[in-house]
């Protein structure tokens, strides 16, 4: 498995002039997803917590439902280590099921949400509108930073995206970085499913950037019902979570936010 | 087509406390990809250039090398236009070629990178090295603000990737915005398809973000010699710019860049 980040021979200018240094970057790697020894997809992302990466895309995936769906997980030893092998206890899907590549969702004559909804509905599991959980808009506030704390790579790179998992003790159970947006937060979700504690009922996820519609998808699947970012969600984003009962809080910057869904569970 | 942005009611919550008013999201949607008649992907996007989406998403994927290969693009009319038609007069792939879901890249045996490669080498059809474009430095370190500039949805949302094409009289001639980073460049590309501009030598790509290996390739794809970036690239694009004899700047903030590779094109 390669390392987190690489040193690079970059040339920098500034007021001062131009001249060769040494620079930190966010690595990123290929890593092939295989389903019982059969190649299942392949994922561009930065090396670290593979396994983890995997369970989360699975079970967002709905190929898995938790940890005891899986028999092994483990780095195909005779590779260069960037191929990950997962024996499953249940049966695999033929191909993969990306969420976003199956042709239902655009069917000629269904409205996009409509579609979509048919074809994300059946996955939510768990009645997130049913977790009655209140945070203090202050605890919403100081989320994103104690997230970008957290962050070490970023600090020495500036080019990974993050995902952090706070509980109701208001404790940051899991942090991830990636230069994947998802990936980081199918890191995130990975490891409370290898930890087997979804549903993540009064739990939020904070994520460094925007939020779309799979980030929102792929925490609904979790069971979370707080999504805390520093920018701002898209339209879908924000319609997703409205219909799964989830609370979408963004542009949380210098104590002010915005709260676009469910913001019964936000106490001013 | 939907429209680009969308207005949703927030709570909105800063030092005077707590208040709704109406909040301008970036519109998200689904868009099918049809190759004659077809289902092909489904992409997660920004609606509007669908077109140029689809087409740069095509050229990117080596479905088609030049508008000549496209008999025609239109939205299904008998849908919510959120389908899009391709006619191609160039055979279709059997199912998309993503060039992440390549089963080569993690193949036992072979470093990732040389498998990349060899996904990726047959793609570069223009000879970049050869390309003597030079840029100032002071023309590279103003590209990411009169992008910014050029970015309106951003202005209203805040949430949106950006993506600007240069010529070599500094002009900006295309900017594109969306959701996606890579459809925000594959926009790019695809309107330069349209306009029969490839190869795109002595031109320079601006992108709002940071750059993984995708961006790289889709803009080596179109013969692209400058990548210039506000963030940070990775590990692997670099690496992969530096094969194909990319100049690739990032971090560019305040008078200030790191050029990773090829910086013989850069006069400082």
């Amino acid at each position: 498995m390669g390392r987190v980040t690489g040193r690079r021979k970059v040339l920098r200018i500034d007021d001062h002039g131009a001249r060769h240094r040494p620079d930190t970057l966010a690595a990123e790697e290929p890593l092939e997803i295989q389903l019982n020894d059969e190649p299942f997809t392949v994922t561009m992302r930065t090396p670290g917590d593979d396994v983890d990466l995997a369970l989360g895309f699975l079970h967002a995936e709905s190929v898995i439902t938790s940890a005891e769906d899986v028999g092994s997980a483990r780095h195909c030893t005779d590779s260069d280590l960037n191929v990950l092998d997962v024996a499953l206890r249940v049966p695999a899907p033929a191909r993969q099921r990306g969420f976003t590549v199956s042709s239902a969702c655009g069917a000629c004559g269904a409205s996009s949400m409509e579609a979509l909804w048919e074809h994300y509905g059946p996955q939510a599991r768990y009645n997130i509108a049913a977790d009655f959980t209140v945070m203090s808009s202050q605890t919403l506030l100081g989320l994103p930073d104690r997230l970008r704390t957290a962050q070490k790579v970023f600090d020495r790179t500036g080019g990974l995206h993050g995902a952090a998992l706070f509980n109701l003790d208001d404790e940051m159970l899991c942090v991830r970085e990636d230069v994947g947006r998802h990936n980081a937060v199918d890191k995130v979700v990975g490891w409370a499913v290898r930890e087997d504690l979804l549903p993540l009922r009064g739990h939020a996820l904070a994520v460094s950037g925007r939020v779309g519609a799979e980030i929102v998808q792929k925490a609904a699947m979790a069971g979370i019902p707080i999504i805390a970012a520093v920018s701002a969600p898209s339209t879908l984003a924000v319609d997703l979570a409205a219909r799964w009962g989830m609370t979408v809080g963004g542009f949380i910057r210098n104590g002010q936010c915005n709260i676009y869904t469910g913001e019964q569970r936000i106490q001013v």
